[in-house]
């Protein structure tokens, strides 16, 4: 046949047009266990259906044809009763949830007459109702309008069990709702429904959501899926049940086989609350038993953790579905290295079976239960992780509450560069500004912290916060989850993350395996020893600029305020002693590894205060008869330094041209602190990155300097010096760039940001989420690369550095560094290594061994 | 000889190493006319010089020999006098007043004394003195230093006469200042001296602003220059002087020989007013006759107009150089096309001799004569041309000026679209902020509006402006020069643009020639007429969004304020009606040639009020006790559209995802133009451009919605729909764009922003002029394209283009468009057409006519 096949023979020439679900069921009746006679219709008749809105004719005979095997076939395995249908979906991979399924189709007025007859007027009705409800859901109705159908059958809604008459009721009443609602009446005969379900089920694969999850997936819409066709089990009649087994715990990947059972489940109208599969072992140990064995069959055969799911009838136990279990992140990791250790697959099946991006649950604090309460509201879920703790409003209150052992939750408007010491210290942070790839954000990754950014509807003051109408002070706590945007008030119970062996031991294989480093993101010598516990290589991105906070923004203000003189001369003079603690301070805690320290990057204006604030004072001072000569003075500097698009103003390497002074104080420190760990005994391996490079005569300039500045320091230091590529210019000039560098360093943030023409700081609210709901982008290009566009830039970048200067050192230092996706693109593309934030540095280690798997698996073939 | 040779005999080896100055003077020599004998030393002596510090010792050895030659030569022609020798630049292409020389060397005591006894002790002094001024510029002394000396000698300064002893008192003192200044005694020899002017000489090769010269015309630094030695002609003694002749006028270009002539022009302590060439003419028309001649026969020998210098030593004519002569712009396109008329050149030198850029000079009004007051504030020159009036501080006031027949200046912080009626009417604009490439500045240049922006030290208030700290209202006038960014206060008198045969057959000459079309970037019908009439082909770009001014502003803020619903739908069909009318008069303005329509293109942002405004006015009617619900609404409406960067935000076909109507209601104004157009026997050629694409999916999005209207327009309307590519994403991307794009137009202002991570708006102020000054960057790439860097994504998107679509038209609509040096590289790359501001046509015309004749005798090479 050409386009359906029975699944418990085998699947013919259509193996693969069936989809994972009839392969699955054709399994298992191949290993001999008990699975409803039925057969599969093919995805072409899917893509037939979708493109001409009609099913072949030929194909619906084949159809008709396999129904009366079918029925043959479970008149002789099954109950003497008449033979209801379910249609569901079996695309070729799994997508949960998202596609239609029609059950108890041929539930026709002689059949149900038949049924009660065999069963019952109850299982009669409550077939009647199943298929209705399946019906309606077919027909677009929402489930809240059969909800009220019941709710006008009054006193029906309330119980559990009802009366036949008030099924009956339910039945009548819902079966005109959905008449009416759809303009068309039911099929009165199995033929109609089945159609009608066939159709439905087919359909539902153009669905929104269904396209978004291919969209996401890289699936092509054109592939449709297969469905099976096969008799309903009934569970509800006499001594049945439905349940679950899993070959392991998939809450903690304990090696036992796991599940529940549910007595009576498919009963339409109660709610039965799931028991365990004791129950089940007890009741009926021979079931039991043959679960178990087959559970672990599977498990076996797929050298995977294994779901299946079963229906008992009147005591004759059925299976109907088989599938890699779903399981946490803690499961996945545990189940994969335990199955090395018992022999039943290899390191790099374990090492290919965890998603790196699932690591991300369990390596964070999280909610130790469901809230016990609503949130009151929904941001960015930004930087992953549970905290509680009560409301603090400026950085300088984080720290007093960090320094008295409290935990806080710091809430900002936006984080400006003078909040990263608030944004550390603190438990948790929220801001109303800035999305998932705002300055706040990367900051907050940075820093572990976890947080919620770009809350709608929220106003912060200095000293207060309203969610929607709700005003929140210091008096108050709160709860945020980083890893769902939501804000709870009050404070709820957190789990710390659980310990890992198993994770240590399957991120060690994967460092045996990966080619690309893992450097890190990282600002501190505290940060540097949480990247290097987390297996960090080196750190690819020291943000100097993050160490200008608190009383050390005062001296940068200075000399941005000062002329040149005297008082400058000193603030830089303090800058200088200032940083070479920094220094000194990262390349002890990164000791015998590199450690590139980026010179300053940020627009000046993000050292002075915002104009509003300043105003305000001014303000102020004159209601109070006060001077205000110096706010003036700082007013015309905040002016000054002001532009229309920051992004692309006075920053990075412009700002040595400009104001050559900070970089060559920053030079100066980076070397004294490189003498002082030698002096120390250390092994300091200093590379100094300048950020915004666009020319070679702008790298030449500053590395002249910094030349100048090794070769009067009397001593032979080795200092690596390199550029990063963020603007499309460095990258189509990067074969002359790479003649006077000794690395590149990809700054994939402002790559994205000038290729794609786009604002990280915007957009995200302004029209990218639009764009990917539209499907007009596959994703957010800040979180994973732009393999068409940027990464074209890359690769030509990569491919002339490396012609020009076949030593050449090349990473990656932007937020894509940290995602697995693009890791993959960038070991492809032949970059040396990534840096991440620490708490990614495992995701990006585990990641960097598939890409590494992958191309080997590639080159086999 | 290997570094000096005799250039009234022959130039030997030496010919392309002495420079043009000496090639001059043997050229001269072998027409016979009457040249000093003298000698040049070549720039290899230079090279080595500038190298070592030293002239070669073999180098020395052969000047002195050459030394005696001339000597001996000059004996036998000259004077019976003591021969005194000048120094003077000869660098291979001319570079006027960049250099140093040296005069009356030789001056020596004895020396001295002979002259005295020849020619009088005045004749002696005034010698004296001529060395010791050249002694004391060789050594770097400023002419204030000179003239304070002259001031200490009391009473002399004020009297053109001096006394023998007067003279020699300023000589003594002069002297005396020269030695101790430069802790130097002045060499009492011939040969010392001769070798310090040499070395002087050659020294300022190095100066700076010869750097800055070299690299803007990318002349290299390592060329160096030839000098050239002979025997000083004395002009001050009995019947001489000095004077110039032209071989035509350098004013128009009339062809008549022309000059000047001042007797005794030489000595040094009087201001001798020079005299038309009649007075020599009268005086000894045998030397005029000879000069006439002259410069006539060089004029043909070299094709081009020349200058000829000369002095007469008692009644003996000397001529010590000749060039090309300098020329006005009219003079300049006269002279070229009069000399095809005349037989002596061809069309081809013609359109060569002309330097595009110049012709600015003679396309606007300028200032009838120089200025006879102080500029009050220099600015940016924007947009050329001269402008005076009367102050306005706001687009109603301008309008309302214009109306009434006034001219005015309009005075702005900076240009919002909501004032580009006011830019459009107003006789001249001046801005506090953005520079020669801010939006000011295009909206300027488009309007062909005079303009000054980018002033430093201005504040602008609603109704005054304060340069420095004088303060002008609206009851005062000012005189604007776009051409070189002064502002005076009060109305001078304003020439306009002469009218231009030779000019209009030039450019009918270039558009026989060139193979790059050129048309205008033009939003009106006004406009468009006039860039009609200076020759464009057709319109590029016009920006829809120019025309949403006035009340028109308002009907956008509406539908941008409004929810969906009623009032929206109101507005944007009010919108709809006004833009029909404003695209038929373009269609009509241009009948028959492309008009390329660009749909809304700017931040939302910038059509709502700015944020400051709103808050004064909430706070003046909460303070008159009065409702401020409507400004509320409108300060949130800001606050939400409002971006950290809105060049890389919500803008161009962004909008069309966010704000699908506005398009839609631009598509369908468009469509209905071409309708009546097509009903009024027109034959429009409207071409829809989509601005800011990055993705093939943004592109089909809109390119979907235009064919749906056209298609539902019910009749067959031919419309081009191309893409803008102007963002690296798209040039990288231009194959799969080319697929889905009839044409494709170069944006290569946002391009360039964008590649090179420059904000247009910012830059100019806080750091492009210090990378120029420094040498960094050799132009401003806003106005000469970036060929390194922007080019190559050009190039690339140009072959990728291409290759997808053959039928690809290829257009370029930034600024750049405009420009010379980029258009011969617009026409390299394959480029089809360049779009430019009006009044930029006619130098685009010729730009494209010389990169034509450039490629074609590249080919012939």
């Amino acid at each position: 046949m050409k386009y359906v096949c029975d699944y418990t023979d085998e699947l013919g020439s259509l193996g693969n047009r069936v989809g994972a679900r009839a392969r699955a069921l054709a399994e298992m009746a191949s290993l001999g266990f008990p699975v409803p006679p039925g057969f599969a219709i093919s995805n072409v008749a899917c893509r037939r259906f979708l493109e001409t809105g009609d099913l072949p004719d030929e194909a619906w005979s084949e159809v008709t044809d396999a129904i009366e095997v079918a029925v043959a076939a479970f008149r002789r395995v099954g109950p003497p009763r008449p033979v209801l249908f379910s249609v569901r979906s079996s695309p070729a991979i799994d997508m949960p949830g998202l596609f239609n399924s029609a059950l108890y189709l041929g539930a026709t007025d002689s059949a149900l007459e038949e049924l009660a007859v065999w069963g019952g007027e109850t299982l009669a009705l409550h077939s009647r109702l199943g298929f209705l409800k399946s019906i309606g859901r077919l027909r677009g109705l929402s489930p809240v309008r059969y909800s009220s159908v019941v709710a006008e059958v009054a006193g029906v809604a309330a119980r559990q069990d009802w009366s036949d008459a008030e099924t009956a009721a339910v039945c009548d009443a819902y079966e005109a709702l959905v008449v009416d609602e759809s303009q068309r009446p039911i099929p009165g005969d199995l033929e109609g429904q089945l159609l009608e379900g066939v159709e439905a089920v087919f359909a539902s694969w153009d669905g929104l959501e269904a396209r978004r999850f291919r969209a996401r997936r890289g699936v092509s819409d054109d592939d449709g899926m297969g469905v099976i066709v096969h008799p309903m089990i009934l569970g509800d009649v006499g001594d049945s049940g439905a349940g679950v087994v899993f070959s392991r715990d998939p809450g903690d990947g304990n090696a036992a086989v796991t599940g529940s059972y549910s007595p009576g489940v498919s009963r339409p109208t109660s709610g039965v609350s799931e028991t365990a599969l004791d129950f089940l072992a007890a009741a009926d140990s021979a079931a039991h038993e043959k679960l178990t064995a087959a559970v672990l069959t599977l498990e076996r055969a797929r050298q995977d953790m294994m779901r299946l799911d079963f229906v008992r009838e009147q005591g004759k136990l059925w299976m109907i579905e088989a599938r890699p279990a779903e399981r946490t992140p803690e499961a996945a990791v545990r189940v994969a290295v335990d199955m090395v250790d018992e022999g039943l697959t290899t390191r790099e099946t374990a090492l290919r079976a965890v998603d790196p991006e699932r690591l991300t649950g369990m390596l964070h604090p999280r909610l130790k239960s469901e809230p016990d309460r609503d949130a009151i509201a929904h941001g960015t879920a930004t930087s992953p992780g549970a905290a509680a703790g009560k409301l603090v409003f400026s950085t300088v209150a984080a720290v007093a509450a960090a320094e008295s052992g409290e935990r806080a939750i710091l809430v900002l408007r936006e984080v400006l560069p003078r909040d990263l010491d608030g944004v550390v210290t603190a438990a948790g942070l929220i801001t109303s500004h800035g999305g998932g790839t705002s300055h706040a954000a990367v900051a907050a990754r940075a820093a572990g912290t976890p947080a919620v950014t770009g809350i709608a509807d929220v106003i912060v003051t200095s000293d207060s916060v309203t969610f929607g109408g709700r005003v929140l002070t210091g008096q108050d706590s709160v709860t945020i989850d980083g890893g769902s945007g939501a804000v709870f008030a009050g404070m709820l119970e957190i789990d710390q993350p659980p310990a890992g062996s198993s994770l240590d031991r399957l991120l060690t294989w994967a460092d045996e395996v990966r080619r690309l480093g893992v450097w890190a993101n990282a600002d501190t010598a505290h940060a540097a020893l949480a990247a290097r516990a987390a297996g960090a290589d080196g750190i690819g991105l020291a943000r100097s600029e993050y160490m200008f906070q608190g009383e050390r923004l005062e001296v940068v203000r200075r000399i941005l305020l000062s002329e040149e003189g005297r008082e400058r001369d000193d603030a830089l003079e303090i800058l200088e002693s200032m940083q070479v603690e920094d220094f000194e301070h990262l390349l002890e805690a990164m000791d015998g590894t590199p450690v590139v320290v980026r010179l300053l990057d940020p627009p000046v204006h993000e050292f002075l205060p915002s104009r509003l604030d300043v105003e305000q004072q001014i303000a102020a001072r004159l209601g109070a008869g006060e001077g205000v000569e110096d706010l003036e003075l700082l007013d015309a500097a905040i002016e000054q330094w002001s532009e229309v698009n920051p992004m692309l103003g006075l920053r990075g390497v412009r700002l040595a041209v400009v104001i050559p002074e900070i970089y060559r104080v920053q030079v100066l420190a980076a070397l004294e602190a490189v003498r002082r760990r030698l002096d120390a005994g250390g092994d300091p391996r200093l590379e100094i990155m300048i950020p915004l490079v666009s020319s070679v005569e702008e790298l030449h300039l500053v590395r002249d300097m910094i030349e100048e500045e090794v070769h009067s320091a009397g001593r032979l230091l080795e200092v690596a010096i390199g550029t990063m590529i963020e603007l499309p210019r460095a990258a189509l000039l990067a074969g002359e760039l790479a003649l006077e560098s000794d690395f590149f360093s990809f700054g994939t943030n402002d790559l994205t940001q000038t290729t794609l023409g786009i604002s990280r700081d915007d957009a995200e609210e302004a029209f990218l989420r639009s764009y990917v709901e539209q499907g007009l982008m596959a994703t957010n290009p800040f979180q994973r690369i732009d393999a068409d566009g940027v990464g074209r830039l890359i690769e030509q970048a990569i491919a002339a550095g490396r012609d020009a200067n076949p030593g050449l050192e090349i990473g990656v230092c932007g937020e894509h560094g940290g995602d697995p996706v693009s890791i993959t693109h960038f070991h492809k593309w032949g970059v040396d290594y990534v840096s991440c934030s620490p708490p990614r540095i495992p995701i990006a280690r585990l990641a960097a061994a598939q890409a590494a798997l992958d191309e080997d698996s590639g080159r086999q073939l």
